[in-house]
């Protein structure tokens, strides 16, 4: 079951990360730390194997992958010596990343769709893969301006052939990805799939698709977090997150506009499990020192019994890439087995990887755990 | 149903709290925060009202819960006025509690046992109560040297026969809430009912008994998020806690033995979650300025793919009273219903309010409050 | 030497924390925590004493001192109890606080500072005060507009003889204060004093003048820890404060134009201490469940010898009005010690109060301190 | 002016970096973060140049400082790729490391003194150096058991002369140190200089010692806190610190009896400037995974007008080695300054860099730093 992975945002930290470690895992050099999809409740599930996993994917920027990778020991995400040994499966994903094909931005968008369709269509069979799956895990985008196109497959058809640009980047490359046969993930807050027309043309198609935003932080402890305070009928009463984030992310979220995206996915978790809103809010600071490292900082004021006032607040310093490539594997192998099993449409049981699960409002992690265990082992049964 | 909570203890703080505010509650002054019994998951469940509860208990001092409720109320435990108005309600769960009774911290062992049933049973019978649930509430004990008369309740009957001591002081309680027909809590680390011979004599006589060591704070935030790294596949590498505790609980923890049953029981949700050993450990300081307030700091090390290094820090600070009482509640309300429905022996079901659940290895929070509701309505349901 | 206390502002929380403080000072029923003029250092400098201070002032609202005492001994600012002995005094400093004049928001600003000469100098005469110290404790203003007014003395008056509009309203009432002979202090960030213009006239009338933004908490902090890495040569790198905020002043400074005003005030220290700019920024969020208390949370990463990078984070929970209050007795008996002392223009040695010290770069507190001292026994020193 | 730097522990971490770091100042690989000393208000004091100091020492391991380099670089302590370039260099500090000589630990104490005399007289002629300073960098030592040789230092001689061991490691040290003419820095809580008897034998021979223990980290934050709450007039009332450390010291430092010099000199900051005691403590735990690192969280409540209870929390994460080791260069330097300058016995004037200070009550970072310059200064200026 030789499956491919399609990274839009290749070159980035995170498709780094990911094509590094999934070469580390192959070669036996590491373990799978941080790969849930490893966890023994999901021994005897028919995943693709780490062995057979081949990459590709685009990007507008066209440094090296092993040139990226020793950036990314440089600033101690990936360890050192590792790309040195990796640099012929470096390579080979090197060799199937595509520059961003012209009308992503802007021009015409019907002929950059088919352009990535050639692109996905050419990368499957070249390699003679049974699936490819499509990762988003490029810069996040602001949110879509509304456009009658997106209420359906035909309409959006009819406006990309009238040479309209209707959807967001984001759902360009759904767009394609869905066109060319292939399931499709979304690792950011951009809209992605998230259109009906896209949702018609996945059902149609028979392809799964998944997301937004991945869960890899603050919002993770906040989905254990949140629950916690329900089932003890303590009474949230504020939860102020502030996220300081260097690198290439920190600076896209730096941007007003796009930062909608990511707040509305990061605030989703607290109305949903607590009930009710609170004071507080999330709030994103860049700090270019920080590199490929974040801090989060949670205070959140409760009431307990007869009133009393109370206080918990935590510290989360990790390292985004670190955290994220593993769940692109994982997401990557959960959405072949969806594929491979026949679900077409949002895959609301992987809500436990995301933010903002499509076609969920559960956001309690435990309970996206044993959803993601029972889903995972009845997809992945034998006929 | 009308249920007598005995509270060995009854006037600490937490035990005092626990009485105001059932007073509270029943004079509609104050919300149910904190009580985890009236969530709307146990809408149905034959639980004992707070109309039905009354309380009696056994203390070595002698201030009024009056008094102890004003002094509680400049700490800033319980709102101001509260005890004012509360007083008839006060003064007549005043009435009902006793001195420990001449043996029970030394001496005639058999003689202490038999004055407490003497006591349990004049409340029940007095009051009229249907069942009484005994809740030790005092402070934690050393633990328990290994006796012979441990081993069955017929060697417990004959050392006691013999005028010998077995029995700690909270176990002493135990067997004789047990003799008296009453269900036991153990809010604790002591020993309790947690003795081969208790055991048996509980199953004797058809009574349940649950414990230990309510889960207030610090550890309550452990048995979420160590579930948490465990599903994320992130590798704890160490897990460092740091207790500064004002108040009564602060001096009693602060005597090298005492404080070893806490740090056990404290210790236990890491392991059995993780599945694994981590660097670290639990360290409690006596903080006398603090007061009724308690500031836990957790300081967690990770690793996740490839190795990276990260860390999790929270800072919890909380009202050890009034995080306990309503869980007091909560357990007098659910123990008088496995009691009701004929449940003998431990209660694991109830491991969901304890660090060291008695009958259960789980310490996942999620799961152990799946298994109370689920248990709550079985229990409950009509025959 | 009675010494009148002029509150612009003088039904909030600050200046109502003030006037009570004052007064439990006077009944020597409180010590005089937080009082920095009370410190050994000053023994021997004729400040006027607590017995000798008399307060006025100006306010929009009209709730009464006593009302809004009591309401700050709910908020746990002010000691419950506290109000009810000292509503002679509140009730005395009431009558003495006057509306804001028609004027001061819209309509004739050179009616508007006559009226509040007319105030100030019906205080001094009518309570036989030797001098008057105003103290601006209002809510932030936005940074001022430029205005050709503003250059100087006579410029300002020709400006108001016309009937313009030329002043903010903070250096309407810094403009009033010094026409009536009084000096003035501002402890918010707003434009106060710092005009040219009134520059001119408080040098002219031989009247000292002292500010801006009172530095209570983070900033606090932020002037000993920023002169600490300087002295040991660490490389401070960012430095991120975040600011969480009750109450009316979160309120007001969740104006995007009015927190301008203090997000430049509160970020001088560190350009000043270290040497350099750096990454981060000061942040703040308007919290309203914290009510009058805030938190701040300032993480800063540095780097040591051989490129090594290290973290410190603090978090600070105060009440600002409890802060603040004895801040400006201190400034009050400090300023008149000034005017006294023949002090006219601003008073760069009171830097020490100060976020951004009017006529000072220095920022470090240690330094402020020596200064301030040094200061306050030569202009206290018998002629 | 050829500067020996004979360190006791030269294989230790805090050595290894002292030495890596020395070499690469020297060839301009890096800037001097870290370094008082080259702090501008050094400007001009005739300290010895980085390109004159020599190492050398003696240890009880003998793993080359190549190999301790490359550890550490792995531990992310050193740049990865600097010891490569500096081998050289440290073989050549490497070649002038001595193995500890029998009777240091256990057996003839004079004999050992001789050997250390021996190896210090030797390593100055034999590299023609101006002057050595001895520095202490091992691991600390319980307190000393008294012993009437202590108390001068003829006492001391004949007792040496006897054949017994009066003298506590650290102190067998310092006194050889002494006798060969030599300086002595102890960077440690052990006893090193500080008897009546060494005391003697430093002001007799005209040599200059300083001590003890290095602030780097906790106390050194403490250093600055404290005089501020002082300054403010704000009255702490508990201050709990819990330092996490890894490696060696926190292994040394998991030892009970050796924790208690530790805790003694870092509690000391604190009444000092406080003027009175607090709650709370400093705690030390053993966390192995932290490695190099440590992590110290302070806790501290105060007081403020009215009663007005606060926190400040600090968590200060760093790296011990890269923290004390341009400590030991500076010191080596000014206590070089201070022989050549005929300072003799104890030099509280460097208390800037000790938790400890020697002949010092002062523990205020900024008054300790006004200190040290206007005293590196006199001392520096020409006759």
């Amino acid at each position: 079951m030789r499956t491919g992975i399609w990274l839009v945002g290749a070159r980035g930290s995170v498709a780094t990360t990911t094509v590094v470690g999934a070469a580390a895992l192959r070669a036996g050099l590491v373990p799978a730390t941080g790969c849930v999809s490893t966890l023994e409740a999901f021994d005897g599930v028919p995943l693709p194997g780490f062995d057979d996993l081949v990459f590709g994917g685009h990007d507008v920027v066209d440094t090296s992958l092993v040139k990226r990778a020793e950036q990314l020991a440089d600033a101690g995400v990936v360890p050192r010596g590792l790309p040195g040994v990796l640099t012929a499966e470096l390579d080979a994903a090197d060799a199937e990343i595509r520059p961003a094909p012209p009308g992503t931005e802007s021009g015409d968008q019907a002929a950059a769709a088919e352009a990535v369709v050639a692109d996905l269509t050419g990368f499957r069979e070249r390699l003679g893969l049974d699936r490819v799956v499509v990762v988003n895990v490029s810069s996040t985008q602001p949110p879509a301006a509304p456009h009658p196109a997106h209420s359906s497959a035909a309409a959006l058809r009819e406006a990309l052939a009238r040479g309209e640009r209707p959807l967001p980047v984001s759902s360009l490359y759904a767009y394609a990805a869905l066109r060319a046969g292939c399931a499709f993930v979304d690792f950011t807050p951009s809209t992605g799939a998230r259109l009906p027309a896209l949702d018609e043309l996945a059902r149609e198609r028979g392809l799964p698709y998944a997301g937004s935003d991945g869960k890899t932080g603050e919002t993770l402890v906040k989905s254990v977090l949140a629950p916690m305070f329900a089932r003890r009928a303590l009474r949230v009463r504020s939860w102020s997150g502030t996220n300081l984030l260097g690198g290439g992310d920190g600076a896209t979220l730096a941007d007003p506009e796009r930062v909608v995206s990511k707040n509305a996915s990061k605030g989703l978790v607290l109305e949903a499990e607590l009930g009710h809103a609170v004071d507080g809010g999330v709030h994103i600071h860049h700090v270019p020192d920080l590199g490929e490292w974040k801090t989060a900082w949670d205070h959140v004021t409760f009431e307990g019994f007869l009133g009393a006032r109370m206080t918990l607040q935590f510290t989360w310093q990790g390292c985004d890439s670190s955290l994220a490539a593993p769940l692109v594997l994982d997401l990557a192998r959960f959405t072949a087995l969806a594929h491979r099993g026949g679900v077409a449409g949002p895959v609301p049981e992987l809500g436990f990887f995301f933010k903002d699960p499509v076609g969920s409002t559960e956001h309690d992690l435990a309970a996206q755990y044993a959803t993601l265990v029972e889903w995972a082992r009845a997809v992945g049964a034998p006929a």
